[in-house]
Formats: structure tokens, C-alpha cells, sequence
């Protein structure tokens, strides 16, 4: 009810909607659906010290909470429309709430996504944001469409920002700047989603890990996936700091990169490795669909092995 | 991203709406809005130790999450569709999971309300309900449209759950039980807010506490209101166990009752007042609309005094 604090974040963000009938300050929002749109909605909830490193700056809180909503619409090949802000904070601190308010403009603005409402209240440092985007009827991207004989592409590069994390135990982080900022500013790949419309047969964000994420395209899919883990894409960043078993951990398991994991038929990878070199993100070639059940790894010379880590589970 | 909690959550619920094209399992939700409706949305987040007691059943909490939401829908004018449910938990208690699933549940039954997403995280118990409702362009009640002249009214009895909250203290909780009750499992004036459409000026629902509320009504039309303090409507279950005075502080100040507090025309009063009675809250008046601004008491002699406590704040 304190809406003081939500429309003060609102007002860091310059846009306007003309579907926003009513914004901030009632007891609801209300809003308006283009005719022939479905409504894609998600909620992610980030606790300081399990989501983000307790002294994460209050920008990177506010970038990163949004981030890894509009990765979900992302996911569903949504265009980001709307969202609400449930904000738990120990004590109301003006500075804190401004430079969050920063990082989330700053990732909202360009996505003309607007702030309609929110919640603050008292209490450990939890943020939680709802993110409403359009879909067209039947065009959403799901984790069940996946055939056998598909091939499986991943957007970017994986593993950096498990790769950024274990980086701020160090002393000097300055050498691993890019990897921390993949930590702390993913960059949702929301146009990368949409080229996805009509060609991917199923799509997901690399949240949790690639190996427990896929799992889930596995499972909803009725397949299994078979990944080379010569061929995941690895940045040079973490190649540079990091030895080769470490670096094929974090992109197996390692969560938090917020790429999107996808497959498509197997004549249509080459298409979507340029249209997602367009939109500035690119793709890559990691494995492919295939009877059976769940993620396996098989090297160049046929060599299978089932990975031993699952991903990240909030209460393992 | 741990949907088997949510959807455990879920199960409980025996709701199947057309409407719901993707429900929980995917990257995010997928509904679909009837043609000519807008939608209202709404978040509110409990903190345990701050909008419930340590200690409070997981049934209240459950059904107390969602029924803080509802009756911003209330408020509104706004039909009930689909929630999503973020839930922060210190581990994994089944029995409490499943305990909160009922309390959400026998509430979101008889609404038809669906459970279509949500997170689950580990760290201190909050839990954030985002709930979605329709409404038709041009009709959802709002602030700002009180008129001098009109009456305020507010639906069923104030200061109950103060009372409810004070009575906690007590060894034997008995005697009080349904003042606790109306603490733990407010009820949603959703029916009266639909019998306002088109009748009420301004409404909001008293959660921080009635003056609080009212205030915000005052500020967003542009008016003053008198409060009668003797017409405020209290429930024998709080006048039997508290003095006068306590009981009109309860009344005036105390939060969380999750009643309708709204304004009308004075020549329709009645007839509200006879409308609320068959939806089964009835509805008193308890002052007027006046030129001015702010919150004003007004005894049966004409004295006028301001109140002095502006209701509760996360923050104070």
C-alpha cells in the first residue's frame, strides 16, 4: 500500500502506455489487451544472499530482478508489456531504493515495459516482480514441442556467470569485470525469443543450469537430448581464467546465464544461427533430440556419460 | 522455477478455467482475456512477523495471502481469474506447504479462481500473491471520484481484527476467537465491490486502517470527509472484551479488516446499503463528503477534532 516508494521507482522510468488505463495508486492497476493478443505472466522472487551476493549494488538488484523475469517472456517469445513490484526491504533507505529504481529503469525503458504497481513492506531484502508480455494465440514458445531428430541450439555463451560468481571471492575482481557483469546484469534475450516464433519447437531460459534446464524440455517433451560438451559455447573470458574443468562445469550446470536453450528441425539451424547473429546474440549448435529420456553427453568419439550435477535447486 | 511445489500448491484447488491456455509448468503462464473486458491487477506481499504473528496456522497464512489480494480486486469492481503465487520459505515443510495450499484453496474454490504460476525460494517466510480480475472498461472503482455532497459507507464491522491482534496476547484465546478469526481469514468483499459498479464514486478497501484509507480517497478526489465516530459500525464480539475507547481506536485506526470503505450519492444510500445486506455484509454510513481535505471526526454536537494516528505504516 505504500505506493510512495513504487511510483518514486515508477518515475525513474520515461514510459508512457496508452493500454495503462489506470496506474500506481489504486488498488489495483488496470489494463487494456490488444484484440487477438493472449497475455504471457511470470513471477521470479530474488532473497539477498541465495539470488544475489549480499553487497550487490542496489542497481545491479534492480536490473537483475527484472532481467530474470523478462527472461520467462523471453522463453515464451512474449513481447514485455507490464509489471508490478513487491519490494521487502529491512529499512527504507532512500539511496538504496533510488539505485534500485536506476537498474530497473534501465533494463525497462528500452523494452517500453511500464511499472503499473507493487507492494513494499518490511523485512529481509526480497524482491519480486510479476512481468506481463503479449503472445499471439498458438505462437508461444513451449518445453513440450521438442521431436526427436531436432537439433539443439543455445543462444550466447554459457557458464560465465556461475564463472562471475565463484570471481567475487577474490581479492582483485577487476580482471573478471565481464564475467561479474554477466552475474549481475544478464541481459534477457527477449528478440532472440520472437525470431524464435513459428520456427523453435521448444524453448527455455538457461536459469537453473543447461543441464537441469533441458531437463525440462526432456521431460515435457517425451525425449531425451544428447549435448557434446566440446561443443558448448564458452566465452573467452572464462576460458582465460578458468581451467577446462571448471569452465565445462559452470556451462553444465552453472544457472543464472539467462540465455535460451531451444530446439528446431535440423534443417532449420542454419537460418536461426543468422537471424539470432542479427539480433546480436547468436546461436549455437550443442546436441541433438533423440529417443529415450533425459540429458546425456557424448564427446566427439561416441563416448556417452550422464552429468552428475543437476543444476541448481534452491533447497538442495 | 520449483513448480512441483506450485503445482502441488495447485492441486489443492479444484479449478478449471477455458480461459487458462498454459497453466503452471512452462517459462510463464498463458491466459486469454474475453473480448470488451480490461483487466485489474493487483500485488500484496505478507511478511511473517510483520502482516501475520509468528506462529499463525499455515491454513490462515494461505488463505490470508490471497485474501489481502481479493479484496484489492474488491475494491475495484474487479471479477476474480487467476493468481500467481511467490512463496519464500526458510525449508521445504511439506505439512506446512500443503497446510497454506488449503487455506489459499478454500478461498480460491468458490471464486473459480485459478493458481496458474509462481516461484518458490528459500529465505525468511513471505509470501506475494499476484492476482488478476476483469473488469469492464470504465467501470472499475476508483479514489478519485468522490463528490462533496456524497455519503461514505463502509461494509460489515471495523476494528476486528485489531481487536483479533490485541487478543493474541492473552493466555486464553477463546473467549475471542472470532475477533482472531477476522485477524487470520479476512473475508474479500468481492460481491459488494461487483454491487457498487456504477453506484459507488470512490472505494477502497481498509487494510491499513479506516482514517489511513480514507485519507487516500480525500487526497485523490480532491475532498474532505467528516466520520461520525459514533456510527462507526463495531461488532459486539469487540464491544463485549474492550473498552469504548480501545474499540474506537480498533475502529479508526486498526488495519487489516479488508472491508469496503466507499462513497455514494446521498439519494442511494439506502438502497446500497439494502443491496450489501443481500450480498451479506450489509453497509452503514458513517459520514459525509465535504469541501477540504483530509479526515475529519465530527461528534453528534458538531465538534470536530482530526485524528491523531494516521494508521499503520510498514515503515513507522
Amino acid at each position: 500500500m505504500e505506493f510512495d516508494l513504487i511510483e518514486r521507482i515508477r518515475r525513474h522510468t520515461d514510459v508512457h502506455r496508452d493500454d495503462v488505463v489506470t496506474g500506481i495508486g489504486d488498488d489495483a492497476a488496470v489494463v487494456s489487451i490488444p484484440a487477438g493478443r493472449e497475455l504471457a505472466i511470470a513471477v521470479d522472487t530474488l532473497v539477498e544472499g541465495i539470488h544475489f551476493p549480499v553487497g550487490t549494488a542496489a542497481a545491479d538488484i534492480g536490473w537483475k530482478a527484472l532481467a530474470v523475469n523478462l527472461s520467462d517472456l523471453a522463453a515464451m517469445a512474449a513481447t514485455p508489456a507490464w509489471a508490478l513490484l513487491a519490494l521487502t526491504l529491512p529499512t527504507p533507505d532512500e539511496a538504496f531504493i533510488d539505485g534500485l529504481a536506476r537498474g530497473f529503469a534501465e533494463l525497462a525503458t528500452p523494452f517500453r515495459l511500464a511499472l503499473i504497481g507493487g507492494d513494499t513492506t518490511r523485512g529481509p531484502l526480497t524482491v519480486s516482480v510479476t512481468v506481463h508480455g503479449f503472445t499471439t494465440p498458438g505462437q508461444a514458445l513451449l518445453r513440450s514441442g521438442a521431436r526427436v531428430g531436432d537439433v539443439v541450439m543455445v543462444t550466447g555463451t554459457l557458464g560465465d556467470a556461475a564463472a562471475g560468481l565463484r570471481c567475487l571471492a577474490e581479492a582483485d575482481t577487476t580482471p573478471y569485470a565481464s564475467l561479474i557483469d554477466r552475474l549481475n546484469r544478464p541481459t534477457p534475450r527477449v528478440a532472440a525469443g520472437q525470431a524464435l516464433r513459428g520456427i523453435a519447437t521448444a524453448c527455455i531460459d538457461v536459469s537453473d543450469g543447461l543441464v537441469a534446464d533441458l531437463g525440462h524440455i526432456c521431460k515435457q517433451s517425451g525425449v531425451g537430448v544428447e549435448i557434446d560438451p566440446a561443443l558448448l559455447p564458452r566465452s573467452s573470458a572464462m576460458l582465460t581464467h578458468f581451467h577446462d574443468a571448471d569452465a565445462l562445469d559452470f556451462a553444465l550446470a552453472g544457472g543464472d546465464d539467462y540465455e535460451l536453450c531451444f530446439t528446431v528441425p535440423a534443417d532449420r539451424a542454419s537460418e536461426v544461427a543468422a537471424d539470432l547473429s542479427r539480433v546480436g546474440c547468436g546461436a549455437t549448435r550443442i546436441g541433438r533430440v533423440v529417443e529415450g529420456a533425459g540429458v546425456h553427453l557424448v564427446d566427439g568419439t561416441g563416448q556417452v556419460r550422464t552429468p552428475d550435477r543437476a543444476g541448481w535447486n534452491h533447497f538442495a
